[in-house]
């Protein structure tokens, strides 16, 4: 089933994403193109507080000129290892230290063209701190208790792929 | 919040996507950089057979390099509302038509670059039929009970954003 790359083009090297055009050659011995997005890859964090409120954070998205209520997040730097990556965008979105993280689950949220994969973790021993945000980042963190959240996410206010799985995973792990 | 645009730049118009890189207006009056992806959107289907088995396809995603075990999608063509393109993805990658098809989720599997809207559906009343592919589409329809698709997404066998959502949704479902 493989996709074997034939001719490659460079479209685009960015600062988040680089673009490139491959032939392949399909099972049938025929060829095809395939446009794809390659992204250093991402992280985010479940974090539930201590008074069982979900910690999440509100941000303009321009890519659908809309606000978004996430869960903390962020992209790898160049050669850092996920897991850091998660303690660092913790945080700096939210102040938070963790006493570990641990991983819930890696997806794709566009495997048809791109290479993102996001790792996503869940906070334990939480210790609150001060935020630190990058000089471009403008968010509101915003706190839902769990029946808030459920209902956030049953009327369709919640519309990013991470934070829809980790408030499901939460559901499922209060339910266990 | 909202960034906006002072100047546009196309750099790419592709067949799946289109890049631009827009320089924005911060909330603090400072200018900034979005690099994005514009995609015309997507929708996937949840299906569950008269045996009570997920329905799902396996395939090679060019982006990672991998197989990759999903739930039926693709993305919208031009003009098409989504329900149809939902009823015709069914169609086209399991033979199956529905007597209904039900939104259950609408999400951004990659938010801070990438426009691509995916709704979900659940298909009701299958009836079988033939599969009809696209000419450089290469799939294999797996099926599998609950208990295998849970397990699946717990070994992080599954790894794409929509397929880790309906199976959640699958399972929060039968809690009810």
């Amino acid at each position: 089933m493989e996709e074997k790359t034939i001719e490659r083009e460079v479209i685009y090297q960015g600062k988040i994403f680089d673009v490139e055009k491959h032939v392949v050659s399909l099972p049938n011995g025929n060829t095809s193109v395939r446009e794809l997005v390659y992204h250093n890859g991402a992280v985010a964090v479940l974090v539930i507080d201590e008074s069982d409120n979900i910690v999440m954070v509100e941000q303009y998205r321009k890519a659908f000129e809309s606000m978004s209520l996430e869960i903390p997040a962020g992209k790898l730097e160049k050669g850092e290892e996920p897991l850091a990556s998660a303690e660092r965008e913790l945080e700096e979105e939210t102040g938070y230290t963790a006493e570990s993280l641990e991983k819930i689950f890696s997806f794709y949220g566009a495997p048809g063209f791109c290479s993102e994969r996001v790792d996503v973790y869940v906070a334990k021993g939480l210790s609150a701190g001060e935020m630190n945000l990058d000089e471009d980042e403008f968010l509101n963190v915003k706190r839902y208790s769990f029946d808030e959240a459920v209902d956030l996410l049953d009327r369709g206010i919640i519309t990013d792929a991470k934070t829809i799985m980790a408030i499901q995973w939460w559901q499922l792990s209060r339910l266990k």
